[in-house]
């Protein structure tokens, strides 16, 4: 009998993106699955029940959750969800599972198997299922939409028959797939752009965008800019000249972007509060970490707090404010990934933990923890 | 002796600009004048007390309005502002004297010198004072950032390796320079811009800008692209080809942007509540005519409104939203207009009602209405 696919309304109610789109829905349906999308599920996304249901889901209720096979979900399940899945479904997430080892352990327990797809291995075949890459581009867009938004000047260079509106100047901090939208969305509308990453490869990328690269480029640096994206760490005395250089820099900006992620561990610091004060009343920044604890020291996740009349934008969920793009590309990741696991003869659904992918995002699996990372330690014989 | 030129703080707490500069300020002492600015009147558009008095002003109180010989403002001084400046005093502000012929009256009975810097004639020598486009092009321009935040998709194209996300459709009504600011923006932003006016010769305009125009474009339209901006008014028969042409065309947008205004009359209908209902949910409308009626059935001034999941955008005072530009354009265009009053040898500002900018500018003098729209009728003798 073929399986089901379940999509359920996000129980995070400030969670805005879907795990499906009718473009998904058909496609699964195309691989010989049924797919139960739960009333109201797209709506924050501009989806209606009506077009997922043309694209041939049922539409069903929260119950339907303990009939399916797989789960689609944007959130790691709650305590409450987990248990209303049956044993032995698939859960496929966003699973955010550092610091959440409790929640990991329970879906285990709960029998779940639960993918992790931000463990996606950064390799040609999984491009089309990095949520991060797909999630991370949209929220560099929307932050340069939102620092316009709170900007009381233009940003492009306005020559008018009462005189000149200079540029905005734009720092992005960070030139990964968020930096590098954000880069591209500030030039598109004008601003004068610069950049800055620890990679000194970055510089090539910055600028073929258009932006300017500000780093310290002594030999240490032109090394370094050479020997590709992955470079050995910068010595100390590198890092102090790079850091004044930036300080001094950031004094002279409108708008300073920060998109400094490490993985699984809290977000770097790159502004103190000396430097926010060196900036212009008026000045915009907006940190994309703050969810991660912030790149930006005053900075408060979900809210806009003005120092000095400097306003640090600290909004949550930056890809969920542009919902309705974030869900069609994010739907796209989770299907690509299923698929991979479907078998289209029967529209069956298995697990093989000799993929590879599979062992990079399984968390939980046939009752216990199973992901290197979270998997409890064996005890020495 | 020299003359005295006041900056008072906006009396409406709603309106963040400011009607001088630390540029202005320092051209006006270079006139000769005296300059007094209130306290915190550019706090709003981010200018400091201290940035005026750098460039030669007196920081003053509310008090210091009683000795000024020009007042300087953003907006028409209400009754209590009127009667504490002096007789005789010039006061340049945008007087918005439609519907408000009491307020012109009372400005008269002060023996205020009152002008109105919308009544600026478009020619060559009153571009730099021409304050209706330097704040249309800002509104025009923050109609579009506007509407981008408050969409729930990108809006360039992005081809990413979970698929393409869509241009947005961004369709602007009225080709002024609101309008044509707001074509501009659009397509930096990345969008697929149409537009329309009700002047045929405006699609060249459009098109320089990489707008499509929206247009029946029969013989009739073609003869009037021809004959230049200011063309006879057309048919009945072809407005109402026009209107179909347009209704179907708003159905498939995802954000309209209405900027149609006639000086002096309320705004022009152009969206009725059924064109509104025609657009996906998710779909946004600014409409930047709302202080005068609005161009759109349902818009609120002063409010966002959800009609179905498409939200209408009513933001009051849109240059204002974008007051650090606003005030440096607008300050420079009343700069502009006053150096043509005052004798550079003593720093004295005169009157010269023959002088064809004052004729029609100058709504109050010697105790009189004087402007021909709003002086008492003459009793037929």
């Amino acid at each position: 009998m073929a399986h089901t696919v379940f999509i359920p309304v996000e129980a995070d109610g400030a969670e805005t993106r879907v795990a499906a789109s009718p473009d998904t829905v058909k496609r699964l349906k195309g691989l010989g699955l049924e797919v139960v999308v739960e009333k109201g599920a797209g709506l924050k996304s501009r989806i209606t029940d009506g077009e997922y249901e043309k694209a041939g889901a049922t539409i069903g209720s929260a119950d339907d959750a303990g009939k399916a096979d797989v789960v689609l979900k944007v959130r790691r399940p709650q305590a409450a969800e987990q248990k209303a899945y049956k044993s032995g479904a698939l859960v496929i997430a966003t699973m955010d599972p550092f610091g959440h080892e409790d929640d990991v352990k329970s879906m285990a327990e709960a029998g779940l198997s639960a993918f992790a797809m931000e463990f996606m291995p950064r390799i040609t075949r999984a491009q089309v299922m990095d949520v991060l890459s797909s999630q991370a581009n949209l929220a560099g867009y929307q932050a340069v939409i939102d620092a316009a938004a709170e900007f009381d000047r233009a940003m492009p260079m306005m020559m008018t028959a009462a005189g000149t509106v200079p540029a905005a100047k734009v720092f992005v901090m960070g030139a990964g797939v968020a930096g590098l939208q954000a880069i591209a969305t500030a030039k598109r509308l004008g601003a004068a752009v610069t950049a800055t990453d620890v990679r000194p490869a970055a510089k090539e990328q910055v600028a073929s965008l258009g932006g300017k690269f500000i780093a310290v480029e002594d030999d240490e640096f032109k090394a370094a800019e050479t020997a590709g994206g992955y470079a050995k760490e910068m010595s100390k005395e590198y890092q102090a000249k790079q850091a004044a250089l930036v300080a001094d820099h950031i004094a002279k900006q409108d708008i300073v972007i920060t998109t400094a992620l490490i993985p699984g561990r809290p977000a770097p610091r790159l502004i103190s509060a000396d430097m926010v004060k060196s900036m212009k009343p008026g000045s915009v920044i907006v940190d994309l970490a703050v969810e991660r604890g912030g790149n930006v020291e005053g900075a408060k996740a979900g809210e806009v707090v003005d120092v000095d009349g400097v306003r640090i934008v600290g909004h949550l969920n930056m890809p969920g404010r542009i919902s309705a793009s974030a869900s069609l590309l994010y739907a796209k990741n989770l299907y690509a990934f299923l698929e991979t696991m479907v078998n289209k003869e029967t529209g069956e659904v298995s697990v093989n933990p000799e993929d590879e992918l599979v062992k990079a995002t399984l968390l939980t699996h046939g009752g216990s923890v199973v992901h290197p990372a979270f998997a409890p330690k064996e005890e020495p014989k």
